[in-house]
């Protein structure tokens, strides 16, 4: 057996302060909203990470308690990648691309599953359930086969094939409503309380967060420091909560002196309700009517963690961005032909994100961005569109092809 | 700049020994087989190696010449998953995958482009063409989109629409033909003879190899030695070249002593050119007629690289095996199921094939084997065969099925 790694302390709440044994599983605060893990910090050092490609380096500010519990299918460990076709073309000094593809199952998700079953396994938990716009659930689907558990997803029945094929492959349980991801949320939670599935819907549970947030720490080790600006796409919001979750520990574990990165958080234009909040100064989102976008994972009309995305925003100085579909599909087309980067429409998003931040003056020309590419887009629905290839016979008619 | 690293020495054919200065474009040797990368490795050591990531680790025994002519996607540095539930299953102690669907466009095709592409720019070239089962193109469109050159890919018209897809994304010229990766070829070729395009078919230009051979490389640092058995999917061969070369090369460096790995090779049922050569004792294979197998990786009718393959099998006491669709599907599902390895039918081939190699006594109990997954299953053509979910409209309803 390996020696006791966490320093997991105690379940807090972020809002209401009310703080937890985090020995049993639980879901929210008694207050309703989202809890988050905290740490003994004191003994943590950088000297103190393991030897590690994956995301469990990041153990000693994990609540799994050693490696034994760490389930992995490789999650983690994801590329930072220049992109000076990029900085040419917007006129920024340094952008960088974590490219989240990388991850199993293929999308950042990876990272909060790996974490959220890991420790659901070390509690006792042999039965999970997720409403998901589709990537959770092919995740907690990997992990739950990879542990020999159970996994429940509810999906909006207009979710992308290739997620729901995969959410099944993995052995799922799978089952598609007539609406989004807040109708799925709904039959989960009532699910979940008439039956031994325990939920672990986005912010529901503690524990995926802590698998986002070594999307931060991995950042700080990568470039040497932390960015001007991190730029997210945010439908659920456990990227850009994590994220900021990781910079202040970081802070406090004395690791970081300097300003903390602005984090810029980007929803769709048909559905924008954090945005919209932030634009109107409020503290939390009010539920997006006919949300409506090509992204799924931005298709969520009102997220648990939303005053959270918020205080993220507000206290690093940054801002929320809307991108229309149309700017999402050519950012996509972008990184690949000026970077050779494969990009979900999420991570699109960024990259349409950046045109407007530019324009609007608040990235400034010699600012370090690091925009995330939340998965691959081999799950983008409808990329075809358009597409036309030409037959050929012989080496004469594709020279003909090539002159034309 | 970076200071050079290389130790690339001269082009020599591993069948006729004549050698070429690896200062110009060549495609192979003038007898027509495939030439191979040779290297001063005398002042290489594992301290010489470099601290990266990803597979510019390995420069030192790499063909490109500084850091600075690296293109990178984050290609390589790639999971090795122990199956503790294969292991139960098939009752032999010690199974890993090699899990490649983490490169760039979700294969280890990535590996091979990476440094093809990167070399090919540095000698200057400005236009590469490949005939590809599928996803040689579409990882040579990523890398030639990154560096800025132009990519033209030929493929079979039933290549699976996602591979399709992605080609064009990055910004490829594609063309089909009405044929195999054989038809294919051929046009590339004439393509080529007639215009300023250079020819990166799969061993006809000799670093794609190299860029394979990391494979071999990383699974040695990540297991702390090498294996008794390596399993792997073979169309045009590339990989097992590969892995082969990277353990001679070891060899060479002094870095293993012990027996070098046995090389199972694996192909389809549908599709074994190289399986019939090997179990009729001869030096090359013939074209097999009418290839047919739902794996487009494994459907190459006749390999250049052939009698390379046969002889990484022969001198390793290895061996070749031919599995069915069925199987391979099956066991896209078995890894999916019992280990959450999401995996392409190639890789599938893998399981299918160690289950061959166990009950026919080749593979002993107490061995380590490597099973290589070299892609991700997000391009398996038809995968939701079958399928069916059900839409529910209350928790009530779900209970219902989940009682059911």
């Amino acid at each position: 057996m390996s020696p006791p790694l966490s320093n997991l302390d105690r379940l807090e709440c972020p809002t209401c302060h009310k703080t937890y044994e985090p020995t049993a599983p639980r879901n929210v605060c008694d207050c309703g909203r989202p809890l988050f893990a905290r740490y003994d910090l004191t003994g943590v050092t950088r000297a103190s990470l393991l030897p590690r490609r994956d995301l469990w380096r990041y153990l000693p500010v994990l609540p799994v308690s050693s490696e034994d519990h760490a389930l992995t299918l490789g999650e983690g460990g994801t590329p930072l990648l220049q992109c000076p076709a990029i900085e040419r073309t917007y006129g920024v000094s340094r952008v960088f691309v974590k490219d989240e593809s990388a991850n199993p199952t293929g999308t950042f998700k990876a990272r909060g599953m790996a974490v959220a079953v890991s420790r659901a396994k070390e509690l006792g938990l042999r039965r999970l359930a997720v409403p998901s716009a589709g990537n959770a659930g092919s995740a907690l689907a990997a992990y739950a086969a990879k542990t020999g558990i159970e996994a429940l997803v509810v999906a909006p029945k207009d979710t992308p094939l290739s997620i729901l094929q995969e959410t099944v492959l993995f052995g799922a349980r799978l089952f598609l409503v007539d609406g989004t991801i807040a109708q799925a949320g709904d039959i989960v939670k009532a699910v979940c309380k008439d039956t031994d599935f325990f939920n672990v819907a986005t912010m529901y549970e503690p524990y995926r967060v802590e698998g986002k947030k070594t999307m931060g720490y991995e950042l700080f080790e990568q470039l040497g420091g932390l960015p001007d600006w991190v730029v997210f796409p945010t439908g659920g919001g456990t990227g850009v909560v994590g994220l900021w979750k990781a910079f202040q520990e970081m802070r406090e574990l004395g690791w970081v002196d300097k300003a903390m990165p602005r984090i810029a958080f980007v929803q769709a234009a048909g559905c924008a309700p954090i945005v919209k909040a932030f634009k109107d100064g409020k503290e939390a989102s009010d539920p997006w009517k006919n949300p409506a976008t090509i992204a799924p994972g931005l298709r969520v009309p009102k997220a648990l963690g939303d005053s959270l995305v918020l205080k993220a925003a507000r206290e690093s100085r940054g801002t929320g961005v809307a991108v229309e579909d149309d700017a999402m599909r050519a950012a996509v087309s972008e990184f690949a032909r000026l970077e050779g980067i494969g990009a979900c429409y999420e991570g699109g998003a960024t990259l349409a994100a950046l045109h407007q931040l530019v324009q609007g003056g608040s990235v400034k020309r010699d600012e370090t961005v690091v925009l995330f590419n939340t998965g691959t887009p081999l799950k983008n629905p409808r990329p075809a569109v358009g597409m036309k290839v030409a037959t050929v016979e012989s080496s004469a008619e594709l020279e003909e092809h090539l002159k034309g």
